[in-house]
């Protein structure tokens, strides 16, 4: 027992996919929603999160998931749908009916719905809509109002403020009218009459201050606001840079009109990570395992045609020196190493600067250190790479000018990599460009174009020593 | 004025890289740093946020930068050393007295102490560790004890609980007690009498119930849960998927020792997002742009070198061929297409993979289905490409044998890329290797060697119908 606990962390969860019992629960799930035995199904799934829920839907078929899913509280309802995959949650809202959806999200907290009825066409939008609270209604039309991504869209309208020239007592008597609305209040925000934040007051000092304190006397003025037109990547490496917790949203007047949790933040974080990654090896930026496969294929194939035009291009680059080719067909062998070499120093350097641009470390300040770092970076690593090949050129072929030819196109080479590895990002972005779209193409192709021009160029000079 | 406010967030920090007037503040800084003008440097100085110091030392040298560093509070001092990026660390560490790092780190919490006397070498380690507390330097022992990257690292030492049997008065007042040490108090854990974890009590409830009311009535039992020795990835992905703000972490018999909240978390799944990035362009991990010249060469020049080998080795199997290139020397122009889309292809496939993994959507449960989708997406895609590529040869070099044998070897290369693309990654997971480090070099490599090989080998075979 107590063996067992060691390895294992002891959440309250249910269902586990990775466990052996997982397949027999499965299969108890599937043959009570056949039979309609509610009484059992709600009697397993009783304490389930409702991420676990969304997870065990993986494995069930369409019309099982809304059965199960019509089971489920209205609270955990919402909840799911918010931890549904974009696809599975436009499936689940065009199944939903009107009245569903608006029950459903009279559950959850305005940012929330807002993130829900995002994903609904504006026709049955409408209509939920109109099925709200007249107050409910007007917020959420108007954080809709606020461009995607922003962070007006990220921030939740639910949280507790208290006037500058009040005492503590009031922030205490506003804190209990908002506790039931709100799940987690970290902190009351501190404004003057006007709504214009002032700072702000952790909830445990509000507590812990007799209730006749002035406001003012323990309001921390060091409080954090965003505008809400502020780009929500800018919100994220904001929270990150200053480990902060939660922050204020204003509008244009300062005043306070939202505010953004860090576990909001979290999920960004993670998402403009995985868009890096995916869309620098040239997959859409949403695509999942659960992504159906013939949109993968549709979305991978534009990327791969992509590479195909110009891998053409680099092939016209080699058709050009066919004549040396056919007279010195050991060129053939060699010049994949030059390119390849070159591709794989570009990608490090576009890799580097990509990073340091998403996490803001890299901005218009220093781009010129960086880009000086990965030319620094690939004229080293050139004159070594050079070296090598060189040197294992020479010795199995045995022809000193087929070394020397090898290794300076391997040079030159690794230079133009690390030089247009680090330009071609920055350029991107400075053109408001996401860089790692296009980035890795770019620089591949060059690379490829560029390894084979130096090398096969410099062996058609030098092609009389190297027969 | 409202215009400026529009774009700008208006955070209450002082130094900003980006702004105009940066060169001109470091300039007087550098000034009266060299004036040892301290006056001028506190009151330059005075609001700025420890993240922001850093930020500042970037672009001052290194005797400016201890200059100004001892100029800070001693709690200023500690936050910016926790801010600082791990080579920055060391240095400083390396040039502070065990006196004045003693006196820094009384400061900050006990993971962040454990955080930071981590990098320090283990003689002066123990002479900071006996300039502490008796209490303080046997609580940091303890937690230098467990694994690194395990939760009992990452966990923090402080937090308020309260017995399930007391009543709310007794909460408010353990919190109390702790409210001094502790930066954030989110919510108050309960336990049995022997420590055991039972639940968790939000702040806001505690203090807006009736003081009398027992702690039982106000528990809420779905407490999430770490033992010490789970890793932090896992911690993350739980906190990701279950949305959580704080989780308590326990012992071997279920008592809780310490907590983890989703500040600390976003750091991990920030670090681990760009590991994997770093790690698959052969990139070491903690590269950062601020890491030095030599250093990072050093890095990069090993994987550059494994790149080489394999390059060579695909170079032989061209080599093998040789006598037919010579004959017809298109192929050498052709093959590099080839040999290059299935590369695109496998990088596309090992890349949704490794990401699936770290973000714990792709375990050992469902690792069939990936496998099996990537491969249907190879044999599409190569389906697809393979006949753009026939038509397009075709039709540019007027033979129709040529045109099928580049179609044939794309379309089998795809396979292979996918399939390989989807299988090392898993395989390399399950033998417990990071699947960023190795996959991408093992899937080029096969799919430069199947590439050329299918490619030439089809092409000797048909020899006859080229020329």
């Amino acid at each position: 027992m107590e063996e067992e606990r060691k390895k294992e962390s002891e959440f309250r969860i249910k269902i586990d996919r990775d466990s052996d019992s997982y397949e027999d629960f499965v299969d108890q799930i599937k043959t009570s929603i056949e039979a309609k035995d509610q009484t059992s199904l709600k009697s397993m799934l009783d304490g389930a999160h409702p991420a676990d829920v969304v997870t065990l839907f993986k494995d069930l078929e369409k019309e099982e998931e809304l059965y199960l899913f019509r089971l489920l509280s209205y609270e955990d309802q919402a909840y799911s749908l918010i931890k549904m995959e974009e696809e599975t949650l436009e499936s689940f809202l065009e199944e939903l009916s009107v009245d569903e959806i608006s029950k459903t999200i009279g559950h959850i907290e305005t940012d929330e719905t807002t993130y829900l009825l995002s994903y609904l066409p504006s026709a049955k939008r409408e209509l939920v809509l109109a099925n709200l609270s007249k107050t409910d209604s007007f917020e959420i039309r108007s954080q809709l109002g606020f461009r995607e991504y922003s962070a007006g869209r990220l921030m939740s309208k639910d949280f507790a403020t208290v006037t500058i020239t009040d005492n503590v007592r009031k922030g205490i008597i506003n804190v209990r009218k908002k506790a039931k609305e709100i799940e987690d209040i970290y902190q009351v925000y501190v404004t003057n009459e006007d709504g214009v934040l002032e700072g702000f007051i952790p909830l445990k000092d509000l507590f812990l201050t007799p209730i006749n304190t002035k406001v003012s006397k323990i309001t921390n003025f060091s409080v954090f606001a965003f505008h809400y037109d502020v780009d929500q990547e800018e919100v994220a490496n904001t929270f990150k840079k200053y480990d902060l917790v939660s922050a204020a949203v204003t509008d244009d007047l300062g005043r306070i009109i939202g505010r953004i949790t860090v576990d909001d933040v979290l999920e960004i974080v993670e998402e403009e990570a995985s868009e890096d990654i995916l869309l620098m090896a040239g997959v859409s930026e949403d695509e999942r395992l659960s992504t159906p496969i013939l949109q993968s294929v549709k979305r991978r194939i534009v990327w791969l045609n992509v590479n195909l035009l110009t891998a053409f291009v680099s092939s016209t680059v080699v058709a050009f020196f066919e004549d040396t080719i056919s007279q010195i067909v050991v060129l053939a062998t060699l010049m994949p190493i030059v390119a390849g070499l070159g591709g794989n120093a570009g990608t490090q350097s576009v890799t580097v600067v990509i990073r340091n641009i998403a996490t803001g470390d890299l901005s218009f300040s220093n781009w010129w250190d960086a880009v000086r770092k990965e030319f620094t970076i690939g004229v080293l690593n050139g004159l070594a790479l050079g070296a090598v090949t060189f040197t294992m050129i020479y010795l199995v072929k045995g022809n000193l000018t087929l070394g020397l030819v090898v290794g300076t196109a391997m040079f030159v080479n690794m230079m133009v990599a690390s030089l247009v590895g680090s330009l071609v990002p920055i350029l991107l972005k400075s053109m408001k460009i996401d860089p790692a779209i296009a980035s890795s193409i770019f620089v591949t192709a060059t690379t490829d174009v560029c390894g084979f021009f130096f090398f096969l160029g410099l062996a058609t000079v030098f092609a009389k020593y190297l027969v």
